[in-house]
């Protein structure tokens, strides 16, 4: 683990208002640009998120969606935008891709099949890196998203692949946490090891055109009689590359939403999302501090004591803390 | 993200002494104990690393395997646990699973293969759960190694479902890490995605008896060509269950080790590794002094203000360390 916060030269202090006011008015390249700020940790990024804030943006409705390589993320997230384009909601996309921990740029690949959608200025659909930040998702997208919500999207769809930590931090994102199958891909097993049952809001089968789509489904339904959440995630199968089940996964987010609204569910997760973002931002300040604040030799010498002189962790950790507080 | 440092009551303080001999002296028990001690976060967490490193236990050779659901990664693992036993090597295993993140504990399941190593002595078999810690691998899984080697292993296997984050944290710990793929899963694409080619320093094709165990073997070579690292990870094809190919992948991890040493490898490994220890350590301590130093209200006010106020969430992160440090 290393601080990443890239030094990169940003645009002259000037330019934030300039391009958070060319957010405001929808421009993708004002958009586009702020988030490769955010996410390169740029200087300027205290700048930038105090005028965003202060413009006091209204929340998006945010909707994670997750699932194993190969279950059709990007294709049902190309069919949710469609869906709610066609009720006039303007959408943001952010599309967080496993990438390489080295290079730090995500891949293009799936994202490709978003084209279609490429020229409607209704929708912003972004590529993210999940990695080199202190806390990943955690760090960079709820300031992402707040870029989102300042150009006005009224809906932000976060598309992550989930397997292991992927699905949690999601989750704690996410309004609402759509979880993706597909048939015969013994997805039932892996999904109680990897913990969705506790963080999926939604199921979808997708692929239901094919062999073992009602075994799934069914297999799913027993899973989650054993659970025991307030909310029961309905189970909605889909064929998405041919658009099946749009309505009825919509009809789901929306009965969703509206548990979250009657129960107070959203003002705790608004609330609990806030402490993360506040909590990760003075995280990763401490993080840069440990590195820099003594050129990184500090550190490295307590690594050398550990090694060779069999201090222990937490004595070195003090000693740490003790120089940096 | 919540403090999860959990205050279980431990045992009594002059107990620690006894539990350490224990390990040393290399009973289960013991060795088991101490390790749910490290990974609940115990209050004496600290008294036990402070023993288990005034011990100055010799560091054991440490192989992350990692890989896709489906992909034969605790057969594997078996199959490597036999081979190193048969050499006469102490072996420890550490089965980092994704578990609920909600109930904390680690399922069961591919661990069950395992039990034919049960009553070996020489043989410490132990599932982690991934989650609930800032940091997880990063954080718990240096201490539970801490503890196998004071138990005399000399060789760690640590196993991780391998989608994202979990191959870089694991790539980080260990010295050498395999990443294990099958034919005809679409990993080779994946394997792009997740950046595993910068990871891998040894790859596993397992279930090497099916169709297009070649196919992915020559995907492989290819892309393994089109890399820049002065290590070229060799390419093992294996059938984990029938025991074939063990010999190969023993020979491909012996000759990465080699060259760790010969190249200066390890010793870096080594020092980044106790920096990210440290690391973890003092982040995890400054955390649970967010959380309770003021008995989590002024973090819960500065969301609520971030929320209802438009405060921006970089000056709320001020506030929050000038509070804390």
């Amino acid at each position: 683990m290393t601080v990443e916060v890239a030094r990169s030269r940003g645009p002259e202090a000037g330019a934030v208002s300039e391009l958070v006011a060319g957010a405001r008015a929808g421009r993708p390249r004002a958009v586009a640009r702020l988030i490769s700020l955010v996410e390169n940790g740029s200087p300027l990024l205290r700048e930038i998120m105090a005028e965003l804030c202060a413009g006091r943006p209204r929340p998006a409705r945010i909707i994670g969606l997750t699932g194993s390589p190969g279950v059709g993320k990007s294709t049902s997230t190309g069919m949710l935008v469609r869906a709610f384009r066609e009720r006039g909601r303007k959408v943001g996309v952010l599309a967080v891709d496993p990438s390489s921990p080295f290079t730090g740029g995500a891949l293009l690949g799936d994202r490709v099949r978003m084209q279609d959608h490429a020229t409607d200025p209704g929708v912003f659909i972004r590529s993210m890196a999940s990695r080199g930040h202190l806390g990943g998702l955690a760090w960079a997208a709820p300031q992402a998203l707040r870029v989102l919500e300042a150009a006005g999207c009224e809906v932000v769809l976060v598309e992550t692949v989930g397997v292991g930590q992927a699905e949690v931090d999601i989750a704690s994102l996410a309004d609402t946490t759509v979880v993706l199958l597909a048939p015969g891909m013994g997805d039932g097993v892996q999904a109680a090891k990897a913990g969705i049952l506790e963080v999926a809001d939604v199921f979808v089968v997708n692929k239901a055109d094919r062999d073992g789509a009602q075994a799934t489904v069914r297999e799913l339904r027993n899973m989650i009689a054993l659970t025991e959440r307030e909310w029961r995630p309905p189970i909605v199968p889909t064929v998405a590359y041919r658009g099946e089940g749009a309505e009825d996964v919509i009809e789901a987010l929306d009965a969703h939403q509206a548990y979250l609204e009657k129960s107070g569910e959203l003002g705790r997760r608004r609330h609990v999302r806030a402490r993360d973002e506040i909590e990760a931002i003075a995280l990763t300040a401490l993080r840069a501090r440990f590195a820099h604040l003594h050129g990184d030799r500090r550190l490295d010498a307590l690594a050398t004591r550990v090694l060779r002189e069999g201090l222990d962790p937490y004595r070195a950790a003090d000693e740490l803390l003790a120089a940096t507080c």
